[in-house]
């Protein structure tokens, strides 16, 4: 089963590969990773989406929470929450197509962001599978380069 | 100076720890960093930003390309690209500032993706300084959460 992790550390060097480390020892492959900056600048934080065994993920996560960089882990992955990811997409395109492939730029809510002679650079955001809707749907003109940030997530609601 | 790297490597488990402690060794800060799929399942991307000297940059990127699990190092710090990011903020928010804060979320073409008692999350793509802004003019309200996914990049045009 997949779960999201949210893991709040240390912005110093090191840390990612402390962490990263601690998965690999127990042979997890990371699904995605982000890392980024938080509304404090002395404050990281890791989104980690792994895929495994639970009682392996409860063993890490308890060393996880040994690490002096680390200040807390959640796993959201049950809890109701915002999810977003963002994708690039390059994709062949000439004046022809051009117009089949804006009508499913617009039904994703997407956007074109770059436009060359022969290419096109689409922007999306959203969950995992919207984000593997719309590459099905560009694979036909040809996909010539993808990248995707993994997923963010956020716990709805605030109870302050 | 900040620099952009954009990995393409082996999509399986310890090629994430030891990209990243080749890093480490050097005393290199990773500013940000994210991993993904791309179009072809075996393989992944990662996107690091990382802030320093460039003779030492150019050592780590000889030694990244002796890894196996790499395939292709580009540095599209000065190339034309399309550089991204995804932010969501977690915002108070009580029924007498809703309307401001809506108005800023369409200045900065973001989007509110939920809605609480007492807060708000705010989803928004663009590059550093964008969000970077976003974040300066929602401070005033209070950020309870924001969590970034790091930058992705995208050379602009196709040779193909």
């Amino acid at each position: 089963m997949k779960h999201t992790l949210s893991v709040t550390v240390d912005n110093h060097p090191g840390v990612l590969t402390r962490v990263a480390t601690l998965f690999r020892r127990r042979g997890y492959n990371i699904d995605s990773l982000t890392v980024g900056r938080t509304e404090d600048p002395a404050i990281s934080r890791m989104t980690i989406v792994v895929d495994g065994d639970e009682s392996i993920l409860e063993q890490v996560t308890k060393q996880l929470h040994k690490l002096i960089e680390v200040y807390k882990i959640l796993d959201i992955t049950s809890e109701p929450s915002v999810d977003r990811e963002l994708a690039l997409f390059k994709v062949k395109s000439d004046p022809q197509v051009r117009g089949e492939i804006m009508q499913i730029v617009d039904i994703f809510r997407a956007h074109i962001v770059d436009i060359g002679r022969k290419s096109l650079v689409i922007e999306v955001t959203g969950d995992e599978s919207k984000i593997s809707a719309l590459e099905d749907s560009l694979r036909a003109f040809g996909i010539i380069e993808m990248v995707r940030t993994g997923k963010v997530a956020m716990i709805r609601g605030y109870k302050g």
